[in-house]
């Protein structure tokens, strides 16, 4: 099933929407919104999967063609969001090329943050009011939204709480990330808004891309037109959904809407293989500089535009893109 | 104005209380929840005065005597949660305990972490589910929630956006506290829930003890039955709640519903005066290592109750106690 949010209020208007991505229905008398849905999951979702098969069979009276510009994010508020730096060859690049190591304990526990959950931008708003001096950079990642995660749950069952899968772009400003990390408190300033992609998918709708541990498939990822990361999202994280959802869930019970990503996608290969690249513009330069001793690549200036897209092994779009221009 | 939820649902139902606590009333009829109003105060909140004002009066025909075991956190779930360590003698005395000094940039921006939004519990429930073996400790603050709030704020007009104010328990397990800042990536595991006071307050409520930067007033905490803090919460913060919101705000606007903290409330005067105490055990057992060398205040162990309630100057309760027990 894959659903989407129509620009509506505070917190959209839930649709469903076809497997193609071509229309879409408004199932305001089973959920009103996203969180509605998310909070009463186990009853109304098996009746939006009804409405999703006679949609995806052509046979739903009230299917309308889908206007990717009316959607808002798939959830444009909700009450937590924690994102990993998991996919270790970000946190190494980067590392390296500041002149630091990789952490001895990187491998002990995922690295998780408690970042900003109160206000998701759609997959098309720009990236508004923000310092080029500042050092505007986005981050691809691909979030889980979960349902109720009970406090202690083990890595094996936690990936069975995941409700949705979507696209997420981390706005992250450069030049306030170090100083604010050195305080020790976390990113605050430096990660100042996040964007959805405009569906949100079931884990089963996402076939053989979804293994219960990691989410696969080619992650593209184009700057200023320009294709600057081609990843594979499904491998080079030694922590899985299951496994992120699980530490953060020592401690605490998750409720429904919560969102969580495993950080940047990023491929070891990259360091090797050129036509890989990165996921964000920081990782890129480090491995420009690792490389040559310079980097080159540009932070985002007023006007450039960030695109994002997952591919299934077929080439087709899994769950739309996130395409922005920071205005 | 006083405000409270009543135990319903996932968002509680809104009451109005009387400014003596011991009458309130329904208001469905205005808004729902807390979140409803929050999220359109302008409108709705000058309504909501009205029936404030029949009740205080003793004039309103839906009255009911205020049953405090019935009431949920004022806000059960919201958006954004930021907690500061503004009282700088907090973390002055633990970084001296643990033989690590004052950070250099301490007094150039406030220090804030993003924290847990999505569950708040209410003022008597128990803390629960948390291990002895973590070192289970409280944290007594008085947190304010905001408006919408425009990026780029400054600190002068911040405050105007503050709705209410609330008493907020932060409940943190201090072995996980080091390892974890320890990373940078700041607190999670070790802020695991946080509760609030019954009781939410409008700023004009407090009267003299709200001055337009800082509430006043004497913050007592009671650890198993004994007076371990006796804080005035108006002074020893260079940074008020205005600094705090626009330090935030610089690169973000905040939704309705934001709940902000200063931290854990501490005087610099308990360095020389033993009443004063602490706000928290951490600090507390700092301050004792500080002037003994040694630590005998015990972290929380199942049974064990810590009460916080915030007194006007006239010796009256503001807006109710947090009053918990370890389960």
């Amino acid at each position: 099933m894959k659903l989407a949010s129509l620009k509506s209020g505070r917190d959209g208007a839930l649709i469903v929407v076809s497997a193609d991505l071509k229309t879409a229905t408004r199932v305001d008398s089973v959920a009103p919104t996203m969180q509605a849905l998310l909070d009463d999951w186990d009853t109304l979702a098996p009746k939006l999967e009804i409405i999703s098969a006679q949609l995806n069979a052509g046979e739903c009276a009230t299917a309308f063609a889908l206007d990717m510009d009316a959607l808002a994010a798939p959830l444009p508020r909700t009450y937590q969001y924690v994102d990993g730096a998991c996919y270790i060859s970000h946190i190494r690049r980067n590392r390296i090329a500041r002149g630091d190591k990789l952490p001895d304990d990187i491998l002990d526990a995922p690295l998780i943050y408690q970042g900003i959950s109160h206000g998701y931008g759609a997959w098309n708003d720009p990236i508004r009011g923000q310092k080029e001096a500042d050092l505007i950079d986005f981050e691809a990642e691909i979030a889980a939204i979960t349902g109720d995660v009970p406090r202690g749950v083990s890595a094996d069952e936690a990936t069975g709480y995941i409700r949705l899968f979507c696209l997420l772009q981390d706005t992250s400003l450069r030049r306030l990330v170090a100083p604010e990390l050195k305080r020790t408190f976390g990113f605050l300033t430096s990660k100042p808004e996040s964007f959805l992609g405009p569906i949100a998918v079931t884990p089963d709708e996402l076939g053989e891309l979804w293994d219960g541990k990691m989410v696969s498939g080619k992650l593209k990822v184009h700057l200023r037109g320009e294709l600057i990361g081609d990843l594979e999202a499904g491998i080079d994280s030694p922590f899985d959904y299951g496994h992120a959802i699980a530490h953060v869930a020592q401690t605490r019970a998750f409720v429904a809407g919560s969102i969580l990503g495993l950080g940047t996608v990023s491929n070891e290969a990259a360091d090797t293989d050129p036509s890989v690249g990165c996921g964000c513009i920081v990782e890129y330069r480090a491995l420009e500089f690792i490389k040559t001793g310079t980097s080159k690549l540009e932070f985002m200036k007023s006007g450039d535009r960030v695109r994002i897209e997952l591919f299934d092994r077929t080439g087709q779009s899994v769950m739309g893109a996130i395409d922005q221009v920071v205005a």
